[in-house]
């Protein structure tokens, strides 16, 4: 079977462009496999969640393999083409530190912002607390701008996983005035988003929303 | 060499338990591989931050990789010592999708009932906005408690590094009321503090804090 991913065929105008499939469909570009989209209406129905127990997309599939998480899915569609991830353990594992990295220590700054700012924009606290979730936000941005020397990705010439999915998190910030501060780790950004494969898995994610939504 | 974690010498009382070398200790014991432990006093030091450039522990180094992030960490011990994670395709992805799972659709949901409740408990939306932090935690707990049924642990009968973390994650939100409301969880989590290697790995993180303090 060709690997197939499980996606919201509709989103409010504001998720456009930051649903969690972009990074399945971005590793598929980049190592050149095929794949279909399963469109679905009710992440939230008891049918998804056999799939996806948080009621969230996305999910994957090939003829091995079942599994949900995109840090997970990922790893998997890299794993399977045998590319995006070195062979040799230090920078293999380098790889996945950088994966990892971006889940658990810069991903739930970017969300706490857009949970705050988006999410709770209608609670009493929102306005008060936004400069101390940006303040934590730029700590972990300012971290990660020291680890650029003259590094094109993070772990030097070669584009991995890591890269991936570090810059699918910090893609997020767009339309979000705090990255420009950091002007080596804006560049690295670009540098991601200016990929081929980026590029077509972005407009792939606003052509399903250009199209009748699931029924 | 030894493989080597570095971790802090001394921390404050309430964060004893909650140090995330609990983590590596924890995968070091399961697999009864030794190891040795650097203390240090600052993590926020140059020297240390050319280790972990957020400036916090654990890291590691074995005698061909060295990495931070207790996620890549863990999956380190498991695959150098070839146990943790089964060999097949679905249930290895299903091992690595929980331990993502794990990282990124629960941790981040009780480490923000921690910044509420603790780092920002002196800031005047703490106590309005704990209420909703605890839903939003409880949510996720009830749609995790959903996937138990008569498992033992979240795969099955095997006992993987997907459970490690996920227990490693819950198990801080001991000295919490709100893991109570969800028997299945609880018991699980119970399950896997009961085990030799996690007690052993409490026992030894807690002990680094009864001697003297690193210079």
């Amino acid at each position: 079977m060709i690997p197939t991913i499980t996606t919201f065929g509709w989103v409010p105008e504001f998720a456009r462009g930051f649903v969690r499939d972009l990074r399945p469909r971005w590793a598929f570009e980049e190592v050149g496999q095929c794949y279909r989209v399963d469109l679905i209406a009710d992440s939230k129905s008891p049918e998804h969640r056999r799939l996806q127990p948080f009621g969230q997309v996305p999910t994957y599939r090939d003829d091995e393999v079942a599994i949900f998480e995109s840090g997970a899915i990922v790893l998997r569609i890299a794993e399977r083409a045998g590319q995006l991830i070195p062979a040799k353990p230090a920078r293999r594992m380098r790889a996945l530190q950088w994966l990892a990295a971006a889940l658990s220590s810069v991903e739930p700054y970017v969300m706490a912002l857009a949970v705050n700012d988006i999410f709770e924009a209608d609670r009493e606290w929102s306005n008060a607390r936004h400069a101390k979730v940006v303040g934590d936000l730029k700590t972990r941005l300012a971290d990660l701008e020291a680890v650029f020397g003259d590094n094109v990705w993070l772990d030097g010439d070669e584009f991995t996983v890591g890269d991936l999915m570090m810059i699918s998190v910090l893609s997020e910030l767009r339309g979000n005035a705090e990255l420009a501060h950091f002007p080596l780790l804006s560049a690295y950004t670009r540098r991601g988003e200016s990929r081929p494969a980026f590029r077509k898995a972005m407009a792939d994610q606003w052509a399903t929303f250009k199209a009748p939504a699931a029924s």
